[in-house]
């Protein structure tokens, strides 16, 4: 029941054209409804920027082309695609503007985002079959309008590697750090910089990795402060949740 | 070897008081001292604050109560202690402002911080039994220097008890949403807000709850996007990532 | 030995037609017998309603069509096939009236049982994913003669979706609900319902959804009461259940 | 605000007492609670009997006897402890008629609910060892109302224990199976009934009994239809869903 | 109802002093104790032998002092209660009797049972560690009339003390190989054995030893044929099955 | 170095035609090889029966053609094959006496061995999709010499079944119980039973079967005693063991 | 910033050349390189030989193909590929010297080491199926120039097999011991040998054999002391790591 | 037997002090110890140098005070003892030479050994809590004879300080790394390091930590080559171990 509702349904009681019971049966029929236009929008979404997104797994490359048109065609002027199949990719209707991504199987109908700031997400991943992985979560930050920096395959093995960027590390505003196998790569950025660090384990490793349970794991218990976890693989996630970051209004 | 100190030290050099070998020496001897202080700080800490952390658990109550009137005799304002049992609070020596916080284990000295800003940061329970996590949480953001408003046991089994503060979610900055069972508070919290969520599995529950894990495993799938996890029962880790994102500055 | 075949040998010793031993030796031969046809039934089966349920994974297509057509030539007017295989319903002989649901994955051989109730069994999915799972269930409560309302890809993230459906919620009989991912769904209709729920978790997911494992953790803690959990994607087990539950007589 | 106050409201807007805007204000001000008691109960609770519950864990003695005497003095007739201390009972003010029931852990204020109905809920456990957690699924039960059948310590290595019960088992028209260990109960008994079986894994045993996490795998696994699961040692919860089925209204 | 009994009721039948119906209720009412003794006996327990078993786990003092008595003052010559703790043993009434084992847990009523073979049945520990767990096993096995051997000590990380007693393996009837950690003894012995190996997992060991499990699974996957498993420190288990195995006879 | 050896080097040490040093260096060269051919045979291997066994998975096709070719033509009479493909059967070069038994993927050279004794090893199934387990276990034991029984199909949850063979049950000299699922076969026939029963967990099921860890942790808690467990699938095993307690010697 | 430069820069201090600001800002700048060259080398690769490695897994054989010519053509005289498939093999250009060891998968450009020493690493084997691991390990330590003996198939259920090689084990530097099922070996060879014992799980086996898991864990828990544990069918890592210890330079 | 006794009974023999057969008698007596001495020592234990080594965890202190006199009294001049418990140490006979080291929990009898070598091996740790596993690492490195440097507290979150002993570090000759959580430390040390370096995962941590398991699985998949792994909180293993990899004689 939306608030002009209600207001119908008391004007009614207040001017006799409704008994109080009539009302009270009324309003416990249609208990959340008010609330529901009023203050919860629809599909969360992507509010701050003019994207929206669909989740390709699990859709036919049908299905993908004709959300995506749709979309289009009621207005929205950026539309990523994530998870988006090769196939999917091939067979989709040209008419539109459209690019894909083939590393980060990620598709984009409409124009990339110009960045609407000066600072960056920083984008580290472990090793070269991280990179995947981290596209999705790069491309993900750059169609909302972030400016994002990368740094791939500076793994702690090789320290050095990853401490001739410390300077890029320092001055990020946010940073996604994306590891497969021991995951270490997530504590010692977050013992390098000062922002918030976003870890995504990967899937990538063998044996004892477990498909990214061990680089988890491994996040989870990081002894820098300042991390926090998304799920295996989940890039995603990672891009959408430091664009949040990333514009985080001055408070007053 | 601090910013000043090596400035210090090129002085010498620049002057003749020191020799260049001399002073490639000193800088040898300490190696890495002098990036310290510059670039990395010695704790990471809490450098937006004028706060110093001493994690208490696996200390002795001497041991805590040596290094706080050290780093308070050091000019340290603020000094926070997590973890901190009833005995080492009670032998503390009272010769510095001290309060405890029983229920989140939390040991002050000094004064409590003012906020700094308007905004806050929202922590939210399903349970009462998750409020010691949620006041480790909510203390170390305080100390810090954040506005923090509370709302404790609105579990989404009882939905509407949560959506009855439906505006405080949707108004917040950043958000600690804090679960044990089934954890299933960050998703719908997630589904709700706009800002940053913070997810923190507690280890409430029996049998199949796995002292958190259960929790953990269900906020990592959240379906709802910005959304990332910090270990279990890791309330100071939640807060201080929190004060982080709170205190995001406007890019400009 | 069934109790009329017990009451001949007592009536031969009585009649020193058997002697004691004799006797006492057959019964010891045949020592559960006269439970078994008495008190057992068969294949327990579905007595409520005149239905016949044929499990078809790890059955050949040719093995299914024998049965069915068995049952069915015995008189059986209808025939549930689950998890039956796009080539089984393909080569399946159509000399007999037979339907097929490929989404579900069931073949109904006879004609849909129309339903014996007024009151529904409500079957929830959290996502578009779970939807096969989820007519298993709506399809074997159906045929076996329960009226069904469906409301799908209403999860948590997007609690007003769910809470469009309040009076739907309250208003059924049973409910099963269904979800991959963090399986919140259950805990939250749990909260909502007065009625038993039947929580199905779905292998929808990736990464640490382990195949629906922390759905059904997530399930099995739900701080909701008057939920239980069947196993992972048992569509059939939950409609069959919500049947047993939703057809209880009043007892007097 | 109560289903009361709401028509008071209306009354007064009827009356002219109250403006509309005035009425609408005030529901808008406390969102839900209007519909809180209406149509969801605060704590869930019990709404079909009259009886409230406590979940006695985690709460000090003091605390379950001012909640337990506060709900007494708004003139709740029946409240049901759980979880409910040795100590907590042996503190507990006895100005009120309070029963203590200390296998089961369960205290009871008020007098013990005369069965509503002649049909009967049966909880069976596999060994002598399960029988807390039965004890608490069986007073819940009686508690809100139902009759209550046990058969304790027919765990089926002794297969003709359980069989000898076999007429009890197939009248039930709920059964509560409990059982640790391997936890077969379930399926057995499951093969044996018509009605629903909720199987409550209990964490006795020892070594791979992991806690009652084999026994609950087990229950999950069941080869018998019509059994589903609850958390391990979840002795009210399953008492809760039974009473829930058991009073089913015949569907017209 | 015990074969004796059964006989007695058909002679009354035979005699005339019992109706055929008289009996058939008789029998009806006692549903499968008929069947009990003379098939099956009530605790499965140990019919070779003159022996009962109490499971002393879970039991107070009292219950297993009682239960001891009442066995033997009904004519049990030889009682075997295991997991016996010291305070049971302490407080036992002496007036029939009795003997504790200690290490093993193990209190004995009545005479130990001479051993009825020349044949032996093999318990080799791993390590000192496991010798708890190896009493259970042997005195169990001794008690029901078996001849013992015992090694202990000898882990295959000091192979040629296991090999020092290469003849006592290869001529025992039954091997119970018990270690912890590595859990390798079972595949060493399985190896230089021709008998039965019942390999018992103990919860020896720290770290990864998980409590027994990776004994446990080593165990399963003994590259030796001839070895099975029981739970973990299960050494009643594996000296029961070892006197079933020992007391084979000669199939003609 | 076999004990001859040994005492004909003390021969020539005694003689003087070695020195000590020569006969102390001989010893240490050959450290553990007069155990080696006097007391450990080479494959162990099938003693009691003349067969050999191949285990043919991860062999290809022509190294298991080779080796029972060779096997052969040494004169073994009797070649047993497990886990052998189809593809392999099939390129079996059939010069030699030779069939394949396709369930159980087992590869027979030779003629079927005829039973040597009276008693049978019983071997039973919860399920069908159990059968090919259970094949190559009967099949092992069979080609071992031993009469089999096959109970297949009897699964718990249709007791009745299981106890319409009750008596096959407590007449076998060893049981098999072979199970996926929640594995409760194990107990119940272990509860029957007087014999040895060796339960063979398999991966049959779905969901939280987990592969057959369900079955197996099932079976490992079995209430009953007499129980032992082989890995997963490991219907060779089964059959090896039951055929070694099968052909115990009496004792004397 | 190499020691050498610093001093360059400390003398253009000393001299005027530079101020101290500008000295300082460029140590700020480049805050690690100064380490990175002078003492942390890039790939950390194989200093000790003249080889370097590819890990092939994860890259295309194009990839491959390049990375391997360029180091060719810097002058790097053998090249280790390790898990290169068939494919990557097949279309290397054969203009540089090169061969594929099919087995280990394992590709090697240049010549083949000679060895360096006298004495030896000996890789073990418990079965056959590990020898693919095995040979990835032995190639690499070949290629690294050291000598390598092989005993392949020499798991312990055949005890006697092992020992015959006792004095191989006596007399190796290093051991690389691999196994997969229980992975007893390394606890055999552990308690034989004086040297350190580098422990290899295989993912061979089935059921409760994990994928390694379970030969890893074994391993872990090794009563043998001396013994270490790498991942999972990771040759290449213990046939490098024995290659460190086996070019040990004696201390002086 | 010891060689010396071998020897002085074939002396016998060729001197006609004893006959053929009875030597033959008397080495078939210790079946094993003749070999024992020669190639296999009784306890493995530490042979390079002049210790012997009592596991203390699981004995009481009576047990390991007389074992360690009897040592000691034999003429053994180092003897290490184990997770010796402080009430141990405390009853410990102190009649001969004896430290207890409480961090460590380990006892000395005798003489601290004095390093035999220039180089060290080098024990780092993550945290301060790790130092207990360390020192038991260390001093089990010392009393064996070997030089050893400590770093401790020196995890990756705070990079610099790991960095500011990198010489220490590329100076080792064996390197201990011991950490809990989520075990960074091999991996960056691992990266820095040419020599093997050994990783010792410690329960250290919370949630989940898993008492170890991530920082285990974590070492498991170091990135870094030359790393291998014992067991959680294996002090005692890795200090064996480095020292049998510090005293690597030259291969000539």
């Amino acid at each position: 029941m939306e608030q002009r509702e209600m207001k119908e349904l008391l004007q009614q009681v207040a001017e006799g054209n409704a008994t109080v019971d009539e009302a009270l049966l009324k309003m416990k029929m249609a208990p959340f409804e008010e609330i529901d236009i009023a203050s919860l929008d629809h599909h969360r979404g992507i509010r701050q920027g003019a994207s929206e997104v669909i989740y390709g797994a699990g859709k036919t490359p049908a299905q993908i082309d004709k959300i995506a048109h749709t979309l289009w065609n009621s207005g929205q002027k950026t539309i990523l695609i994530t998870r988006m199949s090769q196939e999917a990719a091939e067979t989709f209707e040209k008419d539109i503007p459209f690019t894909y991504y083939e590393e980060a199987k990620v598709g984009l109908v409409g124009e990339m985002t110009a960045p609407k700031q000066k600072g960056y997400i920083l984008v580290a991943t472990g090793g070269t079959s991280d990179i995947p992985v981290a596209e999705e979560a790069a491309l993900t930050a750059e169609i909302l309008g972030n400016r994002v920096e990368r740094i791939y395959d500076v793994g702690v093995a090789g320290i050095h590697r990853l401490l001739a960027h410390a300077e890029k590390i320092m001055n990020a505003r946010v940073i996604i750090a994306i590891a497969g196998m021991e995951g270490a790569l997530a504590s010692v950025i977050g013992g390098l910089a000062d922002c918030p660090v976003i870890a995504v384990p990967t899937s990538v490793g063998y044996g004892t990795a477990f498909g990214g349970v061990t680089a988890l794991l491994s996040m989870l218990n990081s002894c820098a402060s300042g991390v926090s976890v998304v799920n295996i693989d989940n890039g995603f996630g990672a891009g959408y949740l430091a664009n949040l970051i990333n514009n985080m209004e001055a408070d007053k």
